[in-house]
């Protein structure tokens, strides 16, 4: 089968011809329709210090994916949930089951995960194995809409970790997560949802995802205008977004007192942070996300998804065949792509 | 009657005879017998610049007490809540009961608080006269130990906000609210306490408020240690009442995957934070802890201390009349003391 | 002033001059522009053995009202945050603030609550007073609508005691309290609301409220449909507000493995529960719901109302003036009636 | 190798010689140690109806144990977390991973649970084979505990699924899981433990794990003592174990107002209950306990056991091998028994 193998150290990936992966003895085969790219797969292309530290090659590339199971183990077919022909997307997360973590039902935070198309075989492929366990039903989603449902995933993650409905929501950085995070705030009742980004491109995707309010630092005063849109409050829940390091502090600062900064970009460096003023006499709490609640986050995902509150497709910008991966990973890199697509199925 | 009162900028406070407070429409007044002397009160002594910004002498200091009801204002009194001869203490902030954090429950945080000892007059006099809302019946508790529940308070706030029965618990600084929270950690079922600090004497109060092991990061290697005492997961709660900026580095890195790091020490300056790795990879959670929750921490601790679970007197290892303020101050800057308390009252 | 006024035992009410309210040492006086007409009212009204045991009369009738500010205490004008002129409703629940309930942030379940309309002089009048911590800014909303915060927010303490978004969400019984409910759910992000009830105009009301599907016990199997809507698991939520003794069972029934059952409707009698079946076995919580939490319930609305997420005006079906209390009680008992308003002020 | 097995319709069980069981692809094989006795068993020895229309016989008796690992599959092998020699106990739910329930972290509520010992062979034998996702190591707990920490995982869910520390509790019903949780909720930090029963030896057990006051219907005025020795307010907690169809009004009268009410004890027939007086109006939570939380539950019962906060082993008090089933059964059944274990190895 074809397969983008990230194949040695260095930049770049390639397209092989790759032997089909073998379905274990409690996994299911499935032929991949539609990948997302990710700015992961980015930091593999470009071979970060993140992935040459991490990465094993060869191995093949992709974590976000949705396609249709064409092939069972005894044990997931005597289960009777899932049969070949169903629609499905996975969670790309192998968890050990066995740790704290997994144990406590953070099975997210598994202390010996192995995740998809870093540290083994992934999506960007014509065929990829995975346990039944982590394979979800599309039940009527679409494969486009299916394969990104891993980094929508996150921003329902960041965004439910807080009592939503009346609420007040601000979206910090408008990549593709942040553009979901505005329409999940929205799909959960928030009253108010205020995103903002540097890229007019980017808020005005942040606008057709719902946001009542879109803020750019280069023009606009965001934390006066978050003060007056508030009433001179804050907001309840602040999304980080960005990873950029500037970020924390315009996160906490845009927080009301008593107020909750969940964070999801992860800066490249350290920031720093005045915990006196900025947290402990704001009495704020912040929640680190990683990753999507193994299955909350899904289901109620699904649920969105399928009654039509929340749609991502005005996100989707950029849609390539798998061999032009050079051009998906430029696209990102201009910073005017929304989600990037691998249409991997004819 | 008797107070010590800062009389304007620079060091020191003064014992002066000044009039007794009067007793407003939904006041109580109230005999003073105990009061605590607190590191705020050591920042309004030395007139730091926390200090000079915030106090407009001349004012009564002292947040801390427990006394006796004397006169209740008709409309307190019509209640039939409280009487003349109630050994009582009190939520020393004075809340507006009107802005968004007081509708939400969270008058601890209230925009407007006035604090008794920092923007009114306060607790180191013969007298007091307190809104009958803030005044707590001791029911048994001795007025030394009434004096105390003020920071005691922020202890069980810092402990309890968090699920503790089971859990494994670093308490990060072991002065008197740090070894109040080791006591409140037993307390409330927490399987392993462990607690960190340079001073061996604090170390030996923490022991003996039931600290399972103590480590001193002068001598012990402490995120090595912790990793022994916890198979390696680290802790699932961290109480970080050191206000150290170093604190917070081994904070997080105390706390396992998806722990909880809730921060009270207020350092006097910036710290810098490696959110990425430390606060977002190991999907933390962190709280900001102000004050006491009102009431619901009032009640804890009344609960725990009637029924004999948590005894802070090991904590307190000073006593000096009103006149003796100059003493008192000095014994804490040595940082030799635990608690030192005040007896006002003969 | 005009008031209606229980006179003394027996059925009936009657418009007499009463002398205005005084505004006591901590209340504000409102001239009273619309009030809203209870189920608690025709009790009252038609003085059933309930009414009988808890009334003293004389007693001026009416918990639910909006207004206008006309007078303040010194107390309430010092602290700035009301004034005359302002547009206010109010929570009729008048606490003690020391209670266990009180102190533990509970005070709907105070245990010495005095109820406006009920225990003490309430608001089918032209003017009342209420102490100034229960009276809420109206911020744009018109007194209309303020008038039925105390019902609709029984709806939004009913709902929003539950994980809303993406959730599935079963209103059994629509008068006006589950005419509301179903739009808090809908404004809080529910995936599918189903109503149901055996009156076909409240079910029209229902849908105008935004109930996905209604069902009509009479002609359709109720359980049935509702396994199929939610592909054979049941609801997550029921929100019980008949108050039908059958409600329950069918509530229970209702509910998934792990679902959640919300009382609001009080029967008038006892029932027969099979809890090891219909609770137990099925990992249920159920939750007994008392007026409204104070505040939290009040910001939540009036978000939802101010966002234009929730709009009550549909259900408001009648209007009458204060005079005519006769006939707003008679459209009440024929069960055609949403929700019936008094006008007050010309 | 031996075993009890229910081997057809009808009263008894018999010891048999049966194949050992296969070590399936994701199994360990368990050589049993100890076992324990539940009512469940009970149920199977006498044929009731439930037991007739659940099991279909022949199937292997018992879903309490703990023993040694003496085979795992090559999976489990590869996995590296368990070994042979391993002590180990094991949830004894087979859940299917996939249904709402199981992906919302509810698999205690599966909706194909195959129970051992029920509804598939069990545990009252020399081997049992288990998926090695339901094994967990002892980690230095007796294998005699070991055995019982499925009933006593009812108790710590019962107990747990509450606020605890500082918290007043109430027991009603004192058989073994009775008597655990009274265990538990000192372990966790109750500041007030009272347990009723009618049987004198069961009050002494109850006792000796801790609890403050005991309680005899026959001759005490239940709910007269509660409120007396809670200040007039009633318990916090009620853990309703006695599945007695009076325990549910006792139960809820015995909460406080806002109080929670959590239900293990399944009643065999139905209850009359006042849902307006008792449970709606008093804003009481009642939740229905269904087995442990997978593995929420396990994980804080370990803690609890390996710190020593938990001594279960008061309620032990009898002991029987194998082939002693009917003596165990009988004991059982004269209500003089606390916990009774089966001694299956040598």
């Amino acid at each position: 089968m074809r397969a983008l193998v990230k194949a040695g150290p260095g930049p770049g990936m390639v397209l092989r011809d790759v032997p089909r992966p073998v379905c274990g003895p409690t996994d299911v085969l499935i032929r991949v329709h539609h990948a997302g790219v990710c700015g992961t797969d980015l930091h593999i292309w470009e071979w970060d210090s993140w992935a040459s530290s991490r990465l094993k090659p060869p191995v093949v590339v992709g974590h976000e994916f949705a396609g249709e199971i064409v092939e069972l183990s005894r044990e997931a077919a005597s289960a009777e949930l899932l049969a070949v022909g169903d629609l499905v997307t996975a969670e790309g997360h192998i968890v050990c089951g066995h740790c704290l973590q997994c144990r406590l039902g953070d099975a997210h935070l598994c202390q010996r995960t192995s995740i998809i198309g870093v540290d083994r075989d992934g999506a960007f492929a014509d065929y990829i194995a995975m346990p039944a366990s982590n394979v979800m039903k599309l039940d009527g989603i679409p494969t486009e809409i299916g394969a990104i449902m891993d980094p929508m995933g996150n921003a329902v993650h960041t965004v439910l970790e807080a009592q939503v409905p009346g609420s007040t929501v601000f979206v910090l950085g408008c990549g593709p997560i942040g553009c979901f995070a505005v329409g999940v705030a929205r799909a959960a009742g928030a009253s108010l949802v205020i995103a903002s980004d540097y890229n007019p491109r980017r808020l005005e995707l942040a606008r057709s995802m719902g946001a009542h309010a879109t803020l750019d630092p280069a023009h606009d005063d965001v934390l006066g205008r978050i003060r007056e849109l508030t009433g001179g409050d804050g907001v309840d829940l602040v999304c980080e977004m960005s990873g950029h390091p500037d970020g924390h502090a315009t996160a906490f600062a845009a927080a009301r007192l008593g107020g909750r900064v969940n964070l999801l970009g992860t800066p490249s460096r350290t920031t720093v942070t005045d915990f006196a003023r900025d947290v402990i006499f704001k009495g704020l709490t912040l929640y680190g996300v990683t990753g999507r609640k193994m299955y909350e986050t899904w289901h109620q995902m699904r649920r969105f998804l399928r009654a039509g509150q929340l749609d991502p497709r005005p996100v989707i910008t950029h849609r390539f065949p798998l061999e032009c991966i050079a051009d998906a990973i430029q696209v990102i890199k201009t910073g005017e792509a929304g989600k990037v697509i691998l249409e991997v199925a004819a």
